[in-house]
């Protein structure tokens, strides 16, 4: 008689937010997942080495699989007929199918996370698709956000302050609105929006408290006065904040 | 002739985000600069151990020496004639020196901030009097928003989507008109403000989406559905997010 054949339990999933870049804003917990993972998952653009992949490789052993989740676009998406919406869905579908036959083998999976994985991450179309199926840990990180405050030294918000996070995306009369019902913000995905973002903070008379920084924490990090930003020379890695009127007891 | 007598060099002032209350989800930068501080700063309620040094406890040394800044008042603050602001003000300043007065002796001091330093955190009443003073460095955490949402396991913003940050002690008109104009936010400081928010919460037709967690990676982490919430029993250490509708590129 055969021997009964066990089968394999799945690999577990996890979501690491490896924090905004520093080495070392990796969170104690994330490392240890990392560590333990037999494949490392992570998005990047095409010849593009991945700024989440960069920002753990100090931690990786060599015996560690890497997986590449290559975008088939980045930035500005061409014009139709090109089906942009589809060929992200397709994109996401085929990198959770990667991603599961890693787990259904029985190895445990990093995927990686700039900053948050449900915070605006791609780490989150992953967790729509697998995590029902697969047992699945989120481990926060710190997102970009709080990252872009401490290299500016800036408080973000006071007491009962509002904070809105914008997308620099959003069409110039929302961001106006917006922005002028709110005590702090902070304007992500600036790129080729960054001029429009600008005008909209100099209208509002807010030219004074907003700060700019573009890859908070990671080696090549610039902060620099709104003004003298070359709106040609914006990274998707940058940041406007406008924190909150300062408050001392007064 | 009396030999020279040089001056102390100042202690450097470290603002380090502890993260949310799980003792590994401080960075390894915070964990690092932690172990090389002399002295370690943290507020806490009357009486109370207070939740940074609590997550960071593990960490400590024996030898390191703690400095605990006792709030003179938490929770809802006396009715006037009491002066809130002053009493804080004055408690704020008083915290300042006592911390100044080690970093002058030459002793480093590590400054606990639940979640992160700058996010709605006491340490800013710190860095806003001591920063220009002395040699300052802030170590940004994880926050507790993204923190709840791992433990909710719940993406919190999809692409282009707007996110609120709110205090749950804003007035019930204000919390209504600026839910109703955000795909996504999370209602920090409930507490004693817990059932406007889910009041409002559910007029707007939010409640399907809305999810509850108190104490999020901490020891006694709570998840709750809305409708199952004690009003009487809410601390402040909770949250309620409306996460942004799912997007999968359809």
């Amino acid at each position: 008689m055969a021997a009964a054949i066990e089968p394999i339990p799945s690999g577990r999933l996890f979501g690491l937010g490896v924090g905004p870049g520093d080495p070392e804003l990796i969170t104690v917990k994330a490392l240890r997942r990392l560590r333990e993972s037999q494949v490392i998952a992570y998005y990047a653009g095409p010849h593009k080495h991945g700024n989440a992949l960069t920002s753990v490789e100090s931690w990786l052993r060599d015996d560690q699989e890497r997986l590449p989740l290559i975008y088939p676009v980045t930035g500005r998406p061409p014009p139709p007929p090109f089906d942009y919406e589809g060929t992200m869905r397709a994109f996401y579908d085929a990198s959770a199918e990667r991603v599961a036959e890693h787990l259904r083998a029985g190895r445990d999976v990093a995927a990686l996370c700039e900053g948050d994985p449900l915070f605006y991450g791609s780490f989150m179309y992953l967790h729509d698709r697998l995590a029902e199926h697969f047992d699945t840990e989120v481990v926060p990180g710190v997102c970009s956000v709080v990252a872009s405050a401490s290299v500016l030294q800036t408080p973000l918000v006071y007491r009962d302050q509002t904070f809105f996070v914008l997308a620099g995306t959003l069409p110039e009369a929302d961001l106006e609105r917006l922005l002028a019902e709110t005590q702090a913000a902070a304007i992500m995905k600036l790129g080729s929006n960054f001029e429009k973002v600008r005008r909209v903070i100099l209208r509002l008379g807010l030219g004074g408290r907003a700060r700019y920084v573009e890859r908070a924490t990671m080696a090549n990090e610039q902060i620099r006065p709104l003004a003298e930003v070359d709106p040609a020379q914006v990274p998707y890695f940058s940041m406007i904040l406008v924190p909150g009127e300062r408050w001392q007891g007064e």
